[in-house]
């Protein structure tokens, strides 16, 4: 049943004014923001707090015009600065909230501009815990102006339950020893690197990053826990038999928090391929004191039973390390170390390219 | 943060009408039902419809003072017929809808009687897929007599993200083969068989009928995603080192659709004990008929390393096998071939009595 935004969308299309990916959008049911995007980065105090634009400028530039800077804004993610004006005339049609918001709260200064876009003809779309849509300045913008906002952390469909039938086409998912260890940048890397060698392949993002990112993909993390696994399904649909799904992963199966994210994503995403990944430098589990981290075999030794009740041909391909914090000698030591114990493929591939674990897929 | 229920629970209570259980159900969060119940059979057209007021009746019922059936009633759970009046009189507090409503809406006859309930003082409870806050004619009339509508299917409380943190007091839960194979009854019979032998023991429900039947517990399969260890860590909190929360179980590790749920209790719950369960004369998964069951040693396999990661003492304690679809003698051959073959304490706690899974625990 669609609900109120999906609605809206559709109710947009019939008027004509149909956006160029509104196909797939009815046809997957998935929301799609529209591309390209204008990156408001607000007043963000330093470069960190502009996470979501970087990630968009580093992986999906090409989704991107410029970025819109307020004053005091102490953060540049390299592109054009512009004007609202001057992303329209570049052919802008959203503008993606890339920033973290100060003190958790929309600012006056932030909705004189967001209020601004919309009537401009923009749609906006967020990542931000507080919601676009709980504001009612830019609510009722919005519907005056016949425009959208998206706030990403929520569900816009409603997704069904998990049938669990194989479906077409190879997926591969990185699974980790931990939260925040690298699991999406490996998504993105194999995908990129898939890309450069003109292979079929997606990115399916799982996250609120992610879904900026690329424009759509499944929220997990706020999905009701009887459809997670229904959510997953949906989103990676069947495809051509050479086409590579690259589930973002989420959580750890060893964090008593979100362990079971996880697992919906493992039996709902039935992957063909698993890429173990692990940030060495971690003394706990992240948010947990008294957890130490799993080894590398034990996340193998757990996750493969699990995955394979799904699919029986499931395969741990390779591993990927997180060395943001070593440098480049200790890094280098530290996966030939891994690769030898693991007897897997095993590299960095945001660091040193994502080649190893793609050529690993070779085969299934 | 309370929510909208929340808050009209506590506004009752600073009006001066304060349930008998208000200290409770603010201290721990939890939608606390008072009882005891009148059980609403309406039109139930037979018997099997009645499966909510039967399992109260069954298993609390100091809960309920009667029955109130209409005309056309095809089920009996053997209480006293009463009128909502000489249920008043009788002492009960809510009014529980035990049944099934024909056709997936509230009729019109229901909602008559419903009404008159809320407007004689009566709160009312309901497990029903549409929800009874969704009619207009009993939230009026619940606003205007001060009761309230009890949807057990929607979670009531912001629960918070797991901590992981050890908890004192025991803890056991029975982790099934697959779905829907005796998981609430184990842990029923086993709470039942603890009280006889006057142990401390608590009933932990995670589902809608379990709800019912005590008065509170989380619907877990409606919980977001992100929260769900979390409240399962919130529904079994610190309690005396001798006293035993049994854990209401759902969904399995191999059902592919629902095991994310199983894993959150898993690890919300950090048993100290498990109960494998099973039903021997399922063909396949509940729902997906390309999914073979798994054998009791791979439940055994996959469980106890997950379980181990929240409580590296947990321990696999005892089998519990729903026999209801052999005859005696194939039920006790099978258990006896189970018990063999596992090397643990096996019975149909339902039919045989939970004695050797509460002896089971002993030492832990």
């Amino acid at each position: 049943m669609p609900d109120d935004h999906v609605f809206r969308m559709m109710l947009r299309a019939l008027s004509g004014n149909v956006p160029a990916n509104i196909e797939s959008f009815i046809s997957r049911g998935l929301a799609m923001i529209q591309t390209p995007y204008l990156l408001f980065l607000g007043d963000a105090p330093d470069q960190l707090a502009a996470k979501v634009a970087q990630g968009i400028k580093d992986w999906r530039p090409e989704n991107a015009v410029g970025q819109f800077r307020m004053a005091g804004c102490g953060a540049d993610v390299g592109l054009a600065d512009m004007t609202l004006e001057e992303g329209i005339a570049a052919g802008a049609k959203t503008l993606v909230i890339g920033v973290a918001n100060r003190g958790g709260f929309i600012s006056d200064a932030w909705k004189e501009v967001l209020v601004k876009a919309l009537q401009m003809g923009y749609d906006i779309a967020s990542g931000l815990h507080n919601l676009l849509r709980d504001e009612d300045a830019l609510q009722a913008a919005a519907r005056v102006n016949g425009q959208t906002l998206f706030d990403v952390r929520i569900p816009s469909v409603a997704y069904p339950i998990a049938n669990g039938v194989k479906r077409t086409g190879k997926r591969c998912l990185a699974i980790g020893t931990d939260c925040s260890v690298g699991k999406m940048y490996t998504g993105l890397c194999m995908d990129a690197e898939m890309q450069k060698r003109g292979m079929k392949t997606t990115f399916r993002p799982t996250g609120q990053t992610g879904i900026l990112i690329t424009g759509g993909g499944v929220p997990l993390d706020a999905v009701i826990a009887d459809f997670m696994a229904g959510a997953v399904e949906y989103l990676t649909p069947d495809n051509d038999d050479d086409h590579w799904d690259h589930i973002e992963g989420q959580g750890s199966l060893f964090h008593v928090s979100y362990s079971g994210v996880t697992m919906a994503l493992i039996h709902g995403g039935q992957p063909d391929a698993l890429i173990l990944t692990h940030e060495p430098t971690r003394t706990h589990m992240r948010g947990l004191p008294d957890y130490d981290l799993p080894s590398l075999e034990a996340l193998r030794d757990m996750a493969l039973p699990i995955a394979r009740v799904a699919n029986p041909n499931c395969q741990i391909v390779g591993i990927a390390i997180n060395s943001s914090k070593l440098d480049d000698a200790a890094a280098a030591a530290y996966i030939a170390e891994v690769e030898g114990r693991m007897g897997l493929p095993t590299t960095d591939p945001f660091r040193f390219g994502a080649g190893k674990l793609v050529d690993a897929l070779d085969g299934l």
